[in-house]
């Protein structure tokens, strides 16, 4: 946990009472995934995406990063993927990671873009938004039988909680935990980024060959935007459950997608708003 | 507010029971902001970002947006802005701004990067990326003499709430409030993204030539990072109060640009990270 937290000293006023006291704070640091690709006698090597993250798990979020961006399509297309040694300043070799991408990989440095939606085969409204995305998936969520019950959904926020070390002692992070249909746990990742925690989930379940995530639950802090049910959907994940509200396009892109998802989860109860089919009361 | 709402139908479980209801989202929708620059005869124009926005105050979130990644320096550095209305789908003209740059603006579209430590010239550590935003803020808030009460402190939060009519409704959207030293409100905003809430008020601020806003208190709802107070930062604000948790680099940035941090506000309580000299228990 020592490279995710950072000493500090914090004057802290509370009603008439005021002192200094050590606290401690989220780590954030720049991580630079570069992409290396070709033969020897034509070799491309590009610096992909600057993404502002905390330090640990940083091969998971990188591998995820291009999973959901729609560069890789399964850890088999990576030949290597590593903290880059050669970065001139030691101080900043941790916060590089190169991928060196499969012979076979397709890989078209013009066509990068940083999200579908600003590809120039959509526009420039939800819906558009919405069929870019759409395309991109490669699984049919559709056809993901799980169900979950009610008891299950409310004991999830809990059980990340108990794994959250860093934002027990910093109250500052974002979580994401992955969940089988029972409610049991099978990773967790934080991050100040709420991206970058749920990449890492995915570039984890990547490295052990289980993407598509189906029959999986996911449950995210915070809010739900476009964005995060895009990385979601990407992977097949049919349930989508998060502490905050989702936005209108997140709801759009979970019912275009098939995926069931949930927003105000807290002690008792949560709201459904699409995919209410595979919530159920009690066990069947 | 209309624009800023989406209706919708949810599934609502509390304890055991449970029932659909008509239900209130925050919109989310994709704004396109483009560049026109150059003469009759070598005109250029630019897609340069796309951001998952709540559709109001566009023209503000454009020029706040352009001015804090360093494109404009002031609103006369603009010679047009407005929504464009001549992209061909009708239902997506409302996503895209257009911003025409003075003649006198210098612009390179080569060396367009997404945010200032992606440039070249800078390295990935903290370190580095906080030396470049250094360079690029043109104002000194170390001379920012600006005070601000305990009691003001913990009011603001308060005031803020009061006007978010998007939240009330939602639960789900990000506001920023800005303020004089006496807690007066003088704006606030709302927005799916924190960085657009954000940069509608600095864009509103700009539109009426009041930056640097020296002076001036923001408050943030969510987390402070590394990049909200590189906003701040750029736009001359001395003190940055936030309801959460700022990131180490967050820290380290208002340090170096002598910046007041406050986060965990609450009702009696807050944190002052760094720049106590500007907070006082009491009127002097």
């Amino acid at each position: 946990m020592s490279a995710s937290v950072k000493h500090t000293h914090v004057w802290k006023v509370n009603g008439a009472a005021q002192s200094e006291q050590p606290d401690l704070l989220a780590r954030e640091e720049p991580l630079e995934i570069r992409i290396v690709h070709g033969s020897a006698d034509n070799r491309i090597e590009k610096k992909l995406a600057v993404t502002m993250r905390t330090p640990g798990h940083d091969l998971e979020l990188a591998l995820g990063f291009l999973f959901t961006e729609g560069i890789v399509g399964s850890y088999a297309d990576v030949l290597n993927i590593r903290h880059c040694e050669t970065v001139e300043k030691e101080e900043e070799r941790d916060n590089v990671v190169k991928v060196e991408l499969a012979p076979s990989t397709p890989f078209d440095p013009e066509k990068l873009d940083r999200n579908f939606y600003t590809s120039s085969s959509c526009g420039v409204c939800g819906k558009s938004s919405i069929e870019s995305v759409s395309v991109a998936c490669s699984y049919n969520i559709k056809n993901d039988t799980s169900v979950v019950t009610h008891q299950v959904i409310l004991g999830l926020t809990n059980t990340v909680r108990k794994t959250q070390n860093v934002f027990e002692y910093t109250g500052g992070i974002h979580a994401s935990g992955l969940f089988d249909l029972q409610g049991n746990l099978i990773l967790s990742r934080e991050d100040v980024g709420r991206h970058n925690a749920l990449d890492k989930i995915i570039g984890a379940s990547l490295f052990k060959n289980e993407v598509p995530l189906t029959q999986r639950i996911l449950l995210v802090s915070g809010r739900t935007s476009f964005e995060l049910v895009q990385k979601a959907a990407r992977a097949g994940i049919p349930i989508l459950a998060a502490v905050g509200a989702p936005s209108s396009l997140a709801v759009d892109l979970a019912i275009e997608n098939n995926m069931t998802l949930i927003g105000f989860l807290k002690f008792n109860r949560f709201n459904v708003y699409c995919g209410r089919e595979r919530v159920r009361s009690s066990e069947i």
